[in-house]
């Protein structure tokens, strides 16, 4: 809309929503940071535990980046817009198209496997809904450089060990694993044509949302007879890897993929998991580049969407120009996660804390304050005093609200002696202490 | 340039380049990531030390945000779209107006002064230049809610005290501080009508890159007489405070100004910081809404542009439709810092470490590695093994990529006596732990 309509200018309103947060994304004050710090730092704790390194990169992409790679429903909802250099970005909906370009130019110099892991905020434009947000952060873990599926194992021991870093256990959350190999199999011995098997993919990916007649109606429609679509669907609906197994354990696609997978329940059992770990032939993930073994993080509840999704996509390093590579990874967000920590009382109790407040009494004693301070923060403690001349009264009102742990007070008489009044604010005691104290290292008179 | 030209189909070409990084924008593998983590530990400590909580805004905000309130160098360099649902967004370039937007909703509620920081990424799409880059990470620092001096004080004081925890002192850098009151009287009294003011600032930030005779043309097209243009830039080159004192100290609107610029000083000196500042009239900064105190950091010797910048806004809530609330605040980028760093030989030796590598002889023993990869994990040690069947030589020389402080090694004649051979990878040093000691709850053998 222009502003000049014809001769009549009509100003801009003054607009109190102009500058409200934009809907979809979150703000963090300090208790919401406190939060996400917490959540954070667990992710950052387990990463190392396992040993993988802490990389970042930049929020806005070339928007060709995911185009070609990522999936259609991720592309549907990308923030992309042309710069003023004429040039197609995104705001980066996913990390994995930028680790593979970080990674094309280097992998060559590094050491092999690359354990790698991110802390990213990632954008999407999402249809507003309750609890859908247009941005989350979401850890990053991924092993590229290893094609043995104990690399896969290892990845969803850390997803796991995130969560149980934070306090949920197996009663809480549970992953459910699947290979895309297996379902492609199953699903061409059903008669799926190659051409429809993205689309068979998204009518397995909506089965536990749908009517087993839709479902069975959608398979139809790709081309199934309706003996074969009836098959499937009981597989569907005891997907566990017993019926595929018996089913189709001795076709030759079928084979080295149920052998893999055994062994990845193996090497998850070796590490104390197997109580976390169930085989369901439904999970598919949405993006377009997995390849082998995928899986999902969900709260046991079923109450909220999936924690967490991975899986083994060992050509989008190629196809991104690097060096042809295996890899496996997953993205944990901090929305959902957050939801079922609150929901479990696991967020931490937040609390203001300083180590010192410094009362004067009197404006005259305003600068040994800071001197006490300085001295004090020098040496790694927090310290806070009032910033401006007000009564006593009012700054040890300060120091409650800072949550001092304790209180120096500085009076005339006291400082006249050469000490101050240190008072623990947990249990009231008060002592003095020597003002020389805080300047060991000084000659000089205070 | 559409893509269909006529009835010829043009297809997109591979392009190596489509993969490329956005120019202006930086990756972060391990080693940059440590670096920029090291100085972004440096500002949380030194942040806590003073009292602040951490908090963070969206990176994305509507664009109304900036046009009013920031300068005009910042609106010219937005990175602003439109996005799906027709707003109008930008990337943030700065944090202030984000912090001012989310006070205006809390601020009643909090305790008074709010102290507050923040280390947010911000972006500007700047004309590409060696050094100069499209984003960085700012470390911003506020106090809201107290008009006093001495909260000018405190926040500098934060901001040098940044630089020191980083191992920079004051043969690094220097402070150099000024009035936006103080420049305006002066202006005011050489003739510059208030129209101009905006433009005269600007005259006198560039001083220091332009001729004399170039700036006493400028200030003469601000409509100053030769002779009080003469006087003004006698007075930018001995921009100190003894100056204005002197030739100004007695007029209405200078004197209280220098008192407040006195009792800083003061401040500072009382945090002993009075080594690290100078007043230099010169300084004005670039952002619309300062209304006071205003400083810049620099390295001494003048080689990198200035490392921080920040000062009073007293207008800049009640602008957004909160409270009328005093501030005071800086922005400290971790680009040039990152640069001085370097230069001092200060960044930190990057290396990777990680407490233990397990050694399997024989695939038999994978599934134990396992085990006690788990069991120390659990309790908080990092640990690796190898993830695929290969040579003990292998793994020895996979340990020492990873950067272990010690191996641990399962052969099967000391499992089968219970025991497991533990070396330091410092001196070499060998000897046996009973693999019962990893497993102190489990009754059951090994």
């Amino acid at each position: 809309m222009p502003l000049f309509s014809g001769f009549l200018y009509i100003p801009p309103m003054p607009n109190e929503e102009s500058f409200a947060r934009l809907p979809g994304f979150r703000d963090f004050p300090p208790q919401e940071l406190a939060f996400r710090q917490h959540i954070f730092d667990a992710w950052r704790r387990v990463s190392r535990r396992y040993g993988f390194l802490e990389y970042d990169g930049p929020p806005l992409e070339g928007l060709e980046l995911y185009t070609a790679k990522s999936g259609d429903e991720i592309v549907g909802q990308l923030y992309n817009f042309q710069d003023k250099g004429d040039r197609e970005v995104a705001l980066r909906p996913e990390m994995t198209p930028s680790l593979a370009r970080i990674l094309a130019d280097r992998s060559r110099s590094l050491p092999k496997p690359i354990r790698w892991f991110s802390v990213p905020q990632l954008f999407r434009y999402e249809r507003q809904q309750r609890g859908r947000l247009r941005e989350h952060f979401q850890w990053n873990v991924d092993v590229v450089g290893e094609a043995d599926v104990s690399a896969d194992a290892e990845v969803l021991a850390v997803a796991l060990d995130g969560l149980r870093e934070l306090g949920l256990d197996e009663m809480d959350f549970r992953a459910r694993v699947s290979d895309r190999r297996l379902l492609r199999a199953v699903l061409e011995e059903a008669g799926v044509p190659s051409g429809e098997m993205e689309s068979a993919f998204q009518v397995v990916d909506k089965v536990e949302r749908e009517s087993d007649e839709r479902t069975l109606e959608r398979l139809g429609e790709l081309g199934l007879k309706p003996t074969a679509a009836r098959k499937v669907l009981e597989l569907l609906q005891a997907p566990g890897l017993e019926r595929v197994q018996e089913h189709y354990g001795d076709r030759d696609a079928v084979g080295p993929v149920l052998e893999d997978l055994h062994r990845y329940l193996e090497d998850l059992a070796a590490l104390g998991l197997e109580e976390n770990v169930e085989v369901d032939i439904r999970i598919v993930r949405g993006l377009a580049y997995y390849t082998g073994i995928v899986f999902e993080l969900f709260d046991r509840k079923g109450e909220l969407r999936a924690i967490c999704g991975g899986g083994r996509y060992d050509r989008l390093l190629e196809l991104v120009g690097g060096e042809s590579l295996p890899a496996v990874g997953f993205g944990m967000g901090d929305v959902v996660l957050g939801e079922l920590l609150r929901d479990r009382g696991l967020s931490p109790h937040f609390r203001r804390e300083v180590d010192l407040f410094i009362v004067a009494i009197g404006d005259d004693l305003r600068p040994l304050a800071r001197r006490v301070a300085a001295a004090e923060r020098a040496r790694g403690r927090s310290v806070v005093y009032g910033l401006r001349s007000q009564s006593v009264r009012k700054q040890f009102s300060q120091a409650g609200a800072e949550g001092a742990r304790r209180t120096l007070v500085l009076g005339p008489e006291e400082v006249s002696r050469g000490v101050a009044v240190l008072r623990d604010m947990q249990d009231g005691e008060e002592r003095e202490v020597a003002l020389e104290s805080f300047f060991p290292d000084r000659r000089e008179g205070l």
